[in-house]
């Protein structure tokens, strides 16, 4: 993790360890805009640099495909992914496919398939899924509308340059979209069935007030450097594997978000936000309730009540109002959506994210009534 | 990091990777009274165990050289180190200094003149140093009584077991110590010049909470796994650059605390206990009362007093009173430490310590008096 203002001076040495036959991968071009694509091009002119561009922000299978045959045609040493979540899982699952002979899309449904990798190394222009740190790629079926997940230890980046300065330029939407995905991560393990991990769960309180601290402000100045600072440490500490360490169970919120971006053009952080207080207030009974008062005390800060549910309620008002007032449209309607596929994602939900195993478990009733909830 | 009850049965595997023939090191001999020696014993049944035993508390640069001496003799493979901070320091370096010609002591002044390192696999017997999870090893000189600090990452334990079960049998005078050689890592990275690492700050405050909370149930029921567990998890992430990360400036107890112990026998942690709150009291000013403020806030849950100075000398007394309640001595006589040396034990930390480099910069007077308070 090079870290900080100018970090990206040391990308010539970085990516030489790998040798000077790169794939650069990028999204729709805002990296143009904001002159990381010259500095890049200045950087390497010594490097023979191949691009795949046009990755979209919830990666196709094909796009992935279209980049392993780059790496195979033009012998790619190593990946430089200039880009947020989706750029840097693309990356990832294009570097296993470049040394596998079947189709990329094996890769994500038989994870266990993957063997060698290329190297990947990644610029991050947006704090939000923590892919810069991690093993894990999330890649869509444009045929089968399947969004699934893939990983392996091979696959995570060699380094990553998180400059702080790069998210000046983001539009404030995307800051509040990978504010809800950061929060998002951490809510997700911070709502498991495993008992006493409270190292874990200090830390990801941790992580939840910084985004509540700072998002705001990096809304409000965009070039706060503290601001993005923060939120982008946040996002890679998110999701690196110190949350969830020894926390057993599967996720919530993810697997339902993962079939509205399957069907819809949402933004992943969007759908999040929308999800997650209308899971929160399924999910919460007398089981769950201590837990939910930890999160209002020690995330929100709010004082104790001797009704527990009263407080616990509040939490789960603050979480959605503070989605809202950083400017996320907070219903399904407004992203787009309507209840026309609540059915068959509900289905899909629980069958491909193994929603039995969550924190409170989830069947398709239950998906649907969060849906329902969302609308 | 191998966590948890019975992952001890993954060493073969774990062992295997780099070769056969082990170098195991360990102490006092506490292991064998716990069962661990004969576990490993049991286990590594077809590999070859050269033994390096009676590591002590500060380990000796003797001791080193006479492992190193085994390594080369016995074409060590593997060094598996047993015990708490002192042998994986020991074997950090000993595994430097098999592949160096020079006498082992140079890489403990020349840490830039290590370059090969045999592997290390840790079992970790003790939850304080952190060593388990870091590449840094301090070592004593007892011919020019100099206890410093080398490290590389090419030392950092290739494979850490924690097993928190294994702390079950701890005196309690070694789980307190180690309670404040965690706290003590913790507080040396929270009170640093550097502003707005607010996700750092938020994880020390975590650790610090873990620390407060289990540490008097340990005490009270040795065998509590959660307790046993967290305070494990927390040694770990107390020292493995999480918390000093973008963090600058040099540390302030610790330099000091090293030249008690160069000079006596005292146990690290408690020489850092005797030390943490009366240099809180030295470096609470104008310019750090806010931190101490946080501190008071956010690890010890007081209330907020309109006179800030109060409540950051609550907060410094109930520290105090923490390490005194978990049977901590907390006075140099009490240790057996005299006036006698102070004056070149000042010198030399301020010296080989970087002391100017502080949060509040020492030089050899502010040393002093933090020393005499600590009478």
């Amino acid at each position: 993790m090079l870290f900080g203002k100018g970090q990206i001076t040391q990308l010539p040495e970085v990516l030489a360890r790998y040798g000077k036959n790169v794939l650069m991968v990028y999204g729709g071009g805002s990296i143009k805009k904001s002159g990381i694509y010259d500095t890049v091009h200045e950087l390497l002119n010594d490097f023979t640099i191949t691009e795949l561009s046009g990755v979209e922000p919830n990666p196709h299978h094909t796009t992935v495909q279209r980049g392993a045959d780059l790496c195979k045609k033009n012998k790619i040493d190593v990946i430089l992914a200039v880009g947020g979540g989706s750029v840097i899982d693309c990356s990832k699952v294009v570097a296993a496919a470049a040394n596998y002979k079947g189709e990329a899309w094996d890769l994500v449904i038989h994870p266990e398939r993957i063997d060698k990798v290329l190297p990947i190394v990644t610029i991050l222009t947006l704090a939000a899924t923590g892919s810069e740190m991690n093993k894990g790629a999330v890649i869509t079926n444009t045929d089968s509308q399947l969004k699934l997940g893939t990983g392996n230890w091979n696959m995570i980046p060699k380094t990553s340059i998180l400059d702080p300065t790069y998210l000046y330029t983001l539009p404030a939407i995307q800051t509040a979209a990978g504010a809800a995905d950061i929060m998002s991560h951490v809510i997700e393990g911070y709502f498991k069935k495993t008992d006493d991990a409270f190292v874990q769960d200090r830390f990801a309180e941790g992580i939840l007030q910084t985004v509540l601290k700072y998002t705001p402000i990096a809304l409000e100045n965009p070039t706060d450097y503290p601001a993005r600072a923060n939120l982008m440490w946040a996002s890679s500490m998110a999701l690196n594997g110190l949350l969830g360490a020894g926390k057993e169970g599967a996720w919530s919120c993810h697997p339902i978000e993962h079939e509205l971006s399957a069907y819809y053009d949402v933004t992943h952080g969007i759908g999040l936000a929308i999800l997650t207080p209308r899971w929160m207030r399924y999910a919460l009974n007398e089981t769950t309730v201590d837990k939910f008062c930890d999160y209002a005390r020690n995330v929100w800060h709010m004082e104790d009540n001797a009704n527990k549910f009263e407080l616990a309620n509040e939490a789960i008002d603050a979480t959605e109002n503070f989605f809202r007032e950083i400017g996320i449209p907070m219903s399904l309607k407004e992203v787009g959506i309507n209840d026309s596929k609540f059915e068959v994602m509900a289905e899909k939900a629980v069958r491909y994210g193994g929603l039995a195993n969550s924190y409170v478990p989830l069947d398709k009733q239950a998906v649907l009534k969060i849906l329902n909830a969302c609308r």
